[in-house]
């Protein structure tokens, strides 16, 4: 009985197989997997947004400790209800409300694993047959494994990510005021990606879009991953700041909560630590690790200025990221971006993304 | 300045605003919002698969300690790879293989946030225009709602599960052997939701549908939420049950992956902590859970025998439902199932939902 020669009446979905190829994981897993194994140094990976692998990097003790209570409890063992556990949501409005000209209520907070799963909902709340988005390039590419799994065309959002990823750009309260008023003329809302909240070091400090939620109506997504350290708590979520409730009016927060009610939620012990993560960390804890970010950022742009086929267009203010710019012509046998990637992964065991391409 | 009255180019996206309305969790917490709020009496919450909210149900120590650990441990603070730690995807692996003819290895296995995600995955997977999928009715209405958001159509898979939600059935060896032939001369694959697997207390033993995997390829999705009683924790599996090879061929292997690549991952930790969990678990633990399920099951169904317009088809066997019929015409003023449900929970506090209808 030959199996493999039957006919078979299903196949693999060619959009995800394709999001493989493109999808920045899919290219940080093919680089590691290229990695030389009888190389004895250590892996220095530089691909992601991760520094929780690098010792200088720990998470404060207050935090785990809000885990342990909530789990030992025994009451955040069951499944929480659509968009999150009363007290995260609550805990979540006030951390953002602490810099936001009005007040958001538990209800404008909708939890996700990570920031992430924000993305998802949020792009799949404002799906339409023929809607589109306008994503920042060079960007985080998983809003364009999202938007192209979504089949997204003609405009209806923009995506602002800040501070930024790959970039390291931090925008000014100005600039951000543009934003708001440009996107209000076209009449279409932004998505402001805020995981990297508060991480800046340079000049200018961080704005929330949200600030402008009355010129024109902002899905404010942000998780605990960065700032705490923790991406692997998959906590995250998502905030319609919108004090004119136009997104309420115009059916967006009733996706919202559709798409919340058919996906999966973040852990709800770790949902049920959130109160205490977000209310007892020191702000020592924040200033120390800007202090690490601000020095590592300086040491890479100083030592990218070393490297004859490398230029850095701007010192990175802010997020985790330093974006370079490669003369491949400079260089032998490598013609782009992709192929330095895989060459450095393979001889120097360093692991970094190429960012322009997709 | 009027905000409101602005043409505004986006709205909320009708597909995920319907599922809202017919999706089992919008349900429930419609529901909760009918109880009433002056009743004194505790509300008995029997409307999902959640036993965690009863004391009687309690998670071994071993699985709070296994968390614990793994948090303490620092190794599982950063994002995990693609499909799951691959400590956790081995021993989830030999879980399953304790009851296969033959054998899974950990790349067969892909960690999902509970079975719910690993629904969303194998659906995902499997959707190409023009495809379609069978589903058991009554059934757990998760799979109506992810089908309807991917505009399935064209019969491509099977959804089997089993033991049943929410009719407490538990499928024989013969029974699931004739299913499998079946599938393999319609040419479709079969989804095997066992996030039940082993919770059964009548006289039909579990049987995973992967030991039928030789006849028919099979994606077996289970997670740890029922039988270790931690819902809220959100851990489950996708294992393609395969050993011919043919979801790999037919490119649906490629297509989880890329899924798994542009979704949101279980807490790496609670990964983490999965080989324990899985591992450390005694079988009196086990054995007693049953124990009180079996009685449970009794107590309703000779309970349900006792109130005139109610009739049980048959005592569950397994999961943790039973699958009443109502006769609406012997009641005065309910026209149908979820009137019941909405009078019961306001008048009794007792929140139930409507099986038949969507
Ligand atoms: C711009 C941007 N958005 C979102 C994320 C994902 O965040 P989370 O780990 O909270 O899901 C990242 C991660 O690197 C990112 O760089
Ligand atoms: C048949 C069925 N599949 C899947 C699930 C979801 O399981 P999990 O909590 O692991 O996501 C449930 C929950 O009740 C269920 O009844």
């Amino acid at each position: 009985m030959e199996n493999g020669s039957r006919q078979w009446r299903f196949q693999g979905n060619k959009r995800l197989s394709l999001t493989s190829a493109i999808s920045l994981r899919g290219i940080v897993e093919m680089l590691m997997g290229n990695l030389s194994t009888d190389d004895p140094r250590p892996t220095i990976p530089l691909g992601n947004g991760d520094p929780s692998q690098f010792p200088c990097f720990k998470t404060p003790t207050t935090a785990e400790e809000a885990i342990v209570d909530a789990l030992h409890s025994a009451k955040y063992n069951g499944y929480a209800p659509t968009s999150g556990v009363p007290s995260a949501r609550r805990a979540i409005a006030n951390y953002l409300n602490r810099d936001l000209p009005y007040k958001l209520s538990a209800d404008d907070v909708h939890l996700t694993s990570g920031c992430l799963q924000a993305i998802e909902v949020a792009l799949a709340a404002i799906t339409q047959p023929g809607a589109n988005i306008l994503l920042p390039r060079p960007a985080f590419t998983f809003y364009e494994s999202r938007a192209a799994y979504e089949n997204l065309q003609n405009t209806v959002a923009m995506v602002v990510i800040n501070p930024g990823n790959p970039c390291g750009s931090v925008y000014s309260y100005d600039h951000l005021e543009l934003v708001a008023e440009t996107a209000r003329k076209l009449g279409i809302l932004v998505i402001a990606d805020e995981v990297y909240s508060h991480i800046t070091f340079g000049s200018t400090p961080f704005v929330p879009m949200g600030v402008f939620g009355s010129i024109v109506p902002v899905l404010s997504l942000g998780s605990i991953s960065k700032r705490w350290v923790v991406p692997g708590w998959r906590l995250g979520w998502l905030a319609t700041t919108d004090p004119n409730g136009i997104l309420q009016k115009s059916g967006i927060v009733e996706s919202i909560t559709g798409c919340c009610n058919i996906t999966s939620d973040p852990a709800t012990f770790i949902q049920g630590a959130v109160p205490q993560i977000l209310e007892n960390t020191k702000d020592e804890f924040f200033s120390k690790l800007m202090g690490t970010l601000k020095e590592a950022a300086q040491k890479c742009f100083d030592g990218i200025k070393e490297v004859p086929c490398l230029t850095c267009p701007s010192k990175p203010e802010g997020s985790m990221f330093v974006l370079v710019k490669l003369n491949a012509s400079v260089l032998e046998d490598i013609s782009d971006d992709l192929e330095f990637c895989m060459k450095l992964a393979k001889e120097e065991k360093v692991v970094i993304i190429p960012a322009g391409k997709r």
